[in-house]
């Protein structure tokens, strides 16, 4: 086997191969190629990368070849691939067991959102490293070390763990903040007016560990202002209100 | 009445307090002295501002009064001060109305998380401001000027719909994360590794609309993935994730 990853081929154009292939380009790692099924975005992103379009599988040339699609295809994509190509992707609920294809498979999984336009301090982005077999697993750590300071391998299961802490942490999130702005438009308030807080509550999570961080009506249990709330609300929202507000009761009166 | 309002007493001690005094000495605003039941933490912010302490309600001298005390202890200090001073008070949820107080009473409520030893941008922190008498709201308007450029009117009803939107965005981001972390701790994962992530979701959502952000297999619908991580959970934390999951799904599904 190789000594080192060298060159990198890319198979998807999405966000991630975006991310992955402008940092790994900007670590001295060359990209041999790119191949996908959308024409427009394979193009945009070879041009960005200035390297080669793959038209099929078979063509595809380099020591490794990153795998950056939807779950549901990467199965057919990696029986495609030569036997003996080194393969890596990039999912974080797909288990290498539940994979056909055994030898020189691995996984190279950045635990972050990428967003087109968006840049992310790569160096910060944990990547989740592994693989049947040990060399090329440390092959991968070595890789991702270009890229970031928190690179470690980890198994499908404690992988899948970490992917729906993700969906907790950004989904999640997320749609927390949806919430607050359908409820600022729908009463004409000003979202932006939010975002110093949403921001601060964040800084304060990275300094403080989020259950001495709690505050609010639910965490002094204040009824009063809980059932005023609750009548401030409707649907779906009050439910997703009344359930919080229950969470956070029951888990400060365990303490 | 005076023109502008040079000096300030605060009642309380705790963080919103110390937050404003030292933003207020900072800018020039002559801090008289602090009022407060807690001896120690008065003691400690007298010391921090260089300031009197005030033994009674009496005592106290200063063109405004602020009052950064717990919504149900707002009442009794406000009845306790002399009737013509000028006072305001830092809550996001008690309406002028609600009081008995009516005349030289106003609002000065910073919509922002202070925490002990955490320095907070105050010149982006949105201070809402309302007084019955137009003249006093704008000597709290101009005050808060001094502090930040965020400042603007707001009526009782917006402003408790303001502090709402703060449970969302401040109490249950905060009992997300909580959610997540627990999850870390119970499975032995490093928790930091969630951090990161958290941050960017921050970061996209203060430059794309949350409802464009939005990405997760909720999102797309996902039942394998949804099902599969339903049976990774328990409890009450099963159940925040099976209504946020649903509350995704309906979202998108209007679309």
């Amino acid at each position: 086997m190789i000594k080192e990853i060298n060159t990198v081929a890319l198979v998807g154009s999405g966000n991630v191969a975006n991310h992955l292939g402008v940092a790994l380009k900007d670590r001295g790692v060359n990209i041999s190629g790119v191949f996908g099924r959308n024409e427009k975005t394979v193009d945009e992103l070879r041009n960005l990368l200035r390297c080669k379009k793959f038209l099929t599988l078979d063509e595809i040339k380099a020591d490794l070849v990153i795998v950056c699609v939807k779950d549901d295809a990467i199965s057919d994509i990696l029986e495609g691939l030569d036997k003996e190509q080194l393969v890596a992707y990039t999912s974080g609920s797909m288990t290498l067991n539940s994979l056909a294809r055994k030898d020189h498979t691995g996984v190279f999984y950045p635990f972050q959102t990428f967003t087109a336009g968006k840049e992310v301090n790569m160096f910060e982005v944990p990547f989740f490293i592994e693989a049947n077999d040990t060399y090329f697993a440390h092959l991968l750590f070595d890789l991702a070390w270009k890229l970031s300071r928190k690179v470690q391998f980890c198994d499908s299961e404690n992988r899948k763990l970490y992917h729906l802490c993700g969906v907790w942490v950004n989904n999640f999130t997320n749609h927390i903040a949806f919430q607050a702005k359908d409820f600022t438009d729908k009463h004409d308030l000003d979202w932006t007016n939010l975002l110093p807080l949403l921001k601060e509550t964040v800084d304060k999570i990275e300094k403080m560990n989020p259950y001495e961080a709690q505050t609010g009506p639910a965490r002094r249990n204040d009824q009063a202002t809980i059932q005023l709330q609750e009548s401030m609300q409707h649907g779906i929202q009050k439910e997703i209100y009344s359930l919080l507000t229950k969470s956070i009761i029951e888990t400060y009166k365990k303490a």
